[in-house]
């Protein structure tokens, strides 16, 4: 049985790409989103034609059990799960309080907090079993600050942060790896920000600062530094680390004025 | 009708001596929580035996419609919300991954960050309208950094910090005045701490660093503070503050060794 | 003798101001800047004819033994400090990195750095004889983190408040009470910001944000925080906290956008 | 001519072992220390033996003109400086504020502060005009927060970061990137740690956590980490992570306790 490398969230942005990364490296990637069964379809096509090995799953993380099934199907039927890349996102875009349903802002918590400690509590026992494992975490600017509009996303967030810090201090020493990733900047990925921006839109942010001038974070750059994290040998392990294209300010930045 | 205080989560400890500094000031205080109606009645007895004026609920904050018909109550029947003080807790000791089940890592997230989402979303429409207006955000270590066994407390109390930034980012330029306050360390307070500890514990706790020694936050002089937050003018307001009692180390300080 | 507050950069804002605020509750203050005698004259007599008591001194902090100096006089002649108010500034507008000289980053360290180490190493071990004492540190939303054109302030801030958290982390538990002040945004001051902007630039800001909108912070009110800190109760003490005025956005908050 | 790694700080530990690890790569790599000229030549003569190229200079970062004239020397004989390996240290143990000289605590500013200041004043110019260049900084636990006894070594470490974010503000959109690494726990380096703590304890320590353990951190894997962020596409960069060996706590996590 193959090393799995199981990713929750595997649109055609950060999670397909970085799941097509570790395919390149010998892991069997089981990929999972909730929709798109086509795009789905064409990332597994997409490996396996560059002679890597991968299944997709349609699951929706947020209803009870899903996660739970799925892993316990993995672990039966395909092979342990050496790294999860845990890459659900919550960005609804910016809403003012009054128009953040409860609804809304508890949604956000199934899918960028809950969801994350029922991965967790599923697999690091496994992990932990077997001494080894790494849980490689998408995150955001606004896991480290609120921003108005952002209620229900940096609630959210700020939860998925604060739960990396807690994993990682109770499981590291038993060998399982915990990284947080902080996506500090707009991600060239059609499924995320394509949809949020509406097709018209996107494009003019692509012309205007896209591949071309690297302005917008490509998923491709971004997967060497997620598999280098889980290349990192265990006496030199990093937590935290941001990401961004050169040509963004740092979320604590400002374009300088005088005070 | 008297400008109100209104205190989610009115224990023996900061909830209850923060309502008694604003009663003395004038403030109607609205003292609420979940249990011990004698306890409570004994709150309010004291308020006005002094002169004061109060009035306690007892409401499970976590049931649907709680926190609603509460506000709406509240400001048909008593007067206008001047000052929240949100001091729900969920603390609920240390806890091994494996030993938090999904139901109280959701309970810890309905208390520590959902409830305060619900009474933001009940109360900042009114408090905007009248043009100011004060929440006061009991807020603990747990927001800024997840230790080990905190998983529920650490996820939900992070999403209340990040929360408390999303409001005060929307609303502060609107009059209301959103302060997190960072509590680091062990309150003198039986009704959680002395809970948590259980009795015996608690009085040798209380021994050895309590009033004499001060080796305890002091909900008396923590009182002040809370009191001062909701005074400060509108040109200079603090977001966040910590508090501890001197002899502590701060959460990210270590008793000192060599690297 | 008088308990004494001592007040490195005293002009005509905070410094100035707090200075009044103390003298005003009893503290003999001794006023300390570096130029315009007249202004500090002015401050001196205005709180003599109000009944403080008062004494000015010119300074300049960054002279060799100039502090250890002030120090040992003051306990000699007037009477033990209970309080120091570190206020000096090192802000110099934003300048490019080839326009900030080795002479001027080191001005910058000298002043907001070395000279809190200076002060702390003559007073704190007077204080720790009279188990008692408090510094506050008036600090800047460079202290947590570096913006552009901002390269000698934010070092220098940023090993300010490095070094707060270190005097606290050992004085504190001595009965030393250290306060670090993030002041985030422009203060109403003519003697800094004035003197930054411009005559006409500073009648426009005022005109605009200031006091009648309260959009500047304004030193009567940022005083009260001030000296509110100085009153807390050893059991419940802060050692950071932050001001701003109602209608600014926090450092680590922009205007919303989509990302 | 061949690209240049320069390496201030070059002993046995991470600044000669990255150094080695860029050579690897085709870097002519110039180390540079202060002290151990024996020690230098070998790591020279290791990286020679191995097919690699590489100098060694003895220099004192801390005199006046000793960067500038190495920097200026360096790309005028021997190549374009494309990465700079900041690995200047100034921990000097655990010192109470009474036993920290003025002397001392200037020292630790000018080696860890003012040092990477000069470096960058030097550098930043001739790589902003080659549109490229790489600063790796080396940082520690005392950068981000202040512990008792680390004065001279946390305010230098706190303006070393700071510094950093103003450096990458002003630079990153130019091309330049300029990455913090925490170190968050002890270094298996025989020329600093094993300093620290003389021969015996030093082998005592490395006994109880070291290799075979991977409880210290390993310079030779610290190194993949280094070199993989000079490796980062522009359109990902990472400004700021950390490291530390599995079996440690992170620097904001403590043995649980109850509170």
């Amino acid at each position: 049985m193959k090393k799995v490398c199981l990713v929750l969230g595997a649109g055609a942005g950060i999670g397909g790409t970085v799941g097509k990364r570790f395919a390149r490296e010998g892991y069997h990637t089981v990929l999972c989103r909730r929709s798109d069964e086509d795009g789905l379809k064409r990332l597994v096509v997409e490996i396996k034609d560059t002679g890597g090995s991968a299944t997709g799953r349609i699951i929706n993380a947020a209803d009870e059990g899903s996660i739970e099934e799925l892993v316990a199907d993995v672990e039966a039927n395909i092979g342990p799960i050496e790294v999860v890349l845990f890459n659900l996102g919550a960005q609804i875009g910016n809403r003012a309080l009054g128009d953040t349903s409860y609804k809304v802002f508890e949604l956000g918590w199934r899918l960028a907090t809950f969801a994350l400690f029922r991965i967790a509590s599923c697999v690091f026992p496994l992990m932990e079993a077997r001494g080894t494992g790494t849980l490689l975490v998408t995150s955001a600017t606004a896991a480290v600050r609120g921003n108005a509009g952002q209620h229900s996303h940096a609630a959210a967030m700020g939860g998925r942060r604060m739960l990396c810090q807690t994993l990682n201090a109770e499981f590291a020493s038993k060998g399982i790896h915990v990284a947080h990733v902080l996506i500090d900047g707009a991600v060239d990925a059609p499924d995320t920000l394509g949809k949020m921006l509406g097709p018209e839109n996107f494009a003019k942010l692509r012309e205007a600062k896209g591949s071309e001038h690297d302005g917008l974070l490509v998923p491709e750059h971004m997967a060497e530094t997620y598999f280098h994290l889980a290349q990192q040998h265990r006496s030199a392990w990093t937590h935290e680390l941001d990401l961004r294209a050169y040509s963004d300010l740092a979320w604590f930045n400002h374009a300088p004025k005088l005070v």
